[in-house]
């Protein structure tokens, strides 16, 4: 697959077929991982990939719990934005992200393949995500969607419980991944242009260019 | 380029030359970030492009402070492990990763670009990372090397004061990143392999397959 189109098309696919994700793609997945840098080279982490039903069945409840937790606090201005004025493109969109992610939750079991980022000594992150957008990369080459949550950290302790972390080897939990076979399009997302978000040499001073498309497909 | 090609030879490039790049080439690098992913679709990201001949001279002895103050703290100790077992693989690949870092740090106003990541509710680094490692993988597919440090933390004020960014809307330094046309030559850099470093369902318990080789490129 082309670098581009991986960049470009890889946006959260929270809707997937229970089909399995043979070995071969998991071993390809994770061996693209490793291969993203880290803090002098460290590598700190360690990938804990989830198929077992009775682990998922312990986790989905826990999932839940963090994903109405969210949206009562940390979402919760968002979502009174939204019921505010429901018509406006933010809410919309908002909205769809909102529902498409209760979808997640409520399926949580059913997704065929988790993984778990764990690190240590990384107080950034800059050690562990690239890694794990890789995985999400390379899983989108192999046709697997995925999606990015960071959300059980409001039950961290129940986590290391439920996967037998060492309480004493301070491994910081990243991110849980949902990996399968969507169901819906792979496309690009939307996003504020470059030059709304970029600055050149000092704090709002123009980036010097404009994008307003993406420059992917080439015309 | 592919994918796969850019996932397994993107590695940190701390030797390049002064040549400047293009406006196109910048526009790829920051279409190509913006298109990952971010919790709720918020983008409360701002990058910040710097080829100002006067910041980076600001900039470059505040970044060889914190690169000392690195290696006298946190690598303290594999320097003296370095020192112990001079011979040992993770010796040698230490003192080369320590001298690239030295080179770096000594040069940094002759890097033709740098990239500064900023980042606003984002308590992981998940909403941040993934777009910055995108933006080293389009760079990438242009023959651009970059490096990803995070070491300017050690002086985030006056970072902010250099850029001046304002100090009321709680931005979150997430990295600086090195551009440049690398004079050394792409490869994949060495890693545990994924079967060290991935358990399945439960910590500790292998994942269920070896990757003895890197799986790209293909046989």
């Amino acid at each position: 697959m082309d670098l581009y189109e991986a960049l470009y098309t890889t946006r959260a696919m929270r809707r997937v077929r229970p089909d399995p994700i043979p070995d071969a793609v998991q071993a390809r997945i994770l061996d693209a991982a490793i291969r993203a840098p880290t803090g002098g080279n460290a590598q700190g982490w360690r990938f804990l990939l989830v198929d077992d039903p009775e682990v998922k069945g312990q986790l989905g409840p826990l999932y839940r719990d963090c994903i109405k937790q969210l949206f009562e606090t940390i979402y919760a201005p968002r979502i009174a934005e939204a019921e505010a004025n429901p018509d406006s493109p933010n809410s919309i969109e908002f909205g769809r992200m909102h529902r498409s992610a209760l979808h997640l939750a409520e399926h949580f079991e059913s997704f065929p393949l988790l993984l778990f980022g764990f690190v240590q000594l990384d107080p950034t992150g800059s050690s562990i995500y690239p890694a794990i957008w890789s995985a999400m990369l390379a899983a989108r080459a192999d046709g697997v969607g995925s999606t990015l949550t960071t959300v059980l950290l409001f039950r961290f302790e129940e986590m290391l419980r439920i996967f037998g972390i060492p309480r004493d080897e301070d491994w910081k939990f990243a991110c849980c991944v949902t990996f399968g076979y969507p169901t819906g399009r792979w496309g690009t997302a939307p996003r504020r242009p470059v030059h709304e978000v970029a600055y050149r040499n000092r704090w709002n001073e123009p980036v010097g260019f404009e994008v307003p498309r993406p420059l992917w497909p080439h015309p």
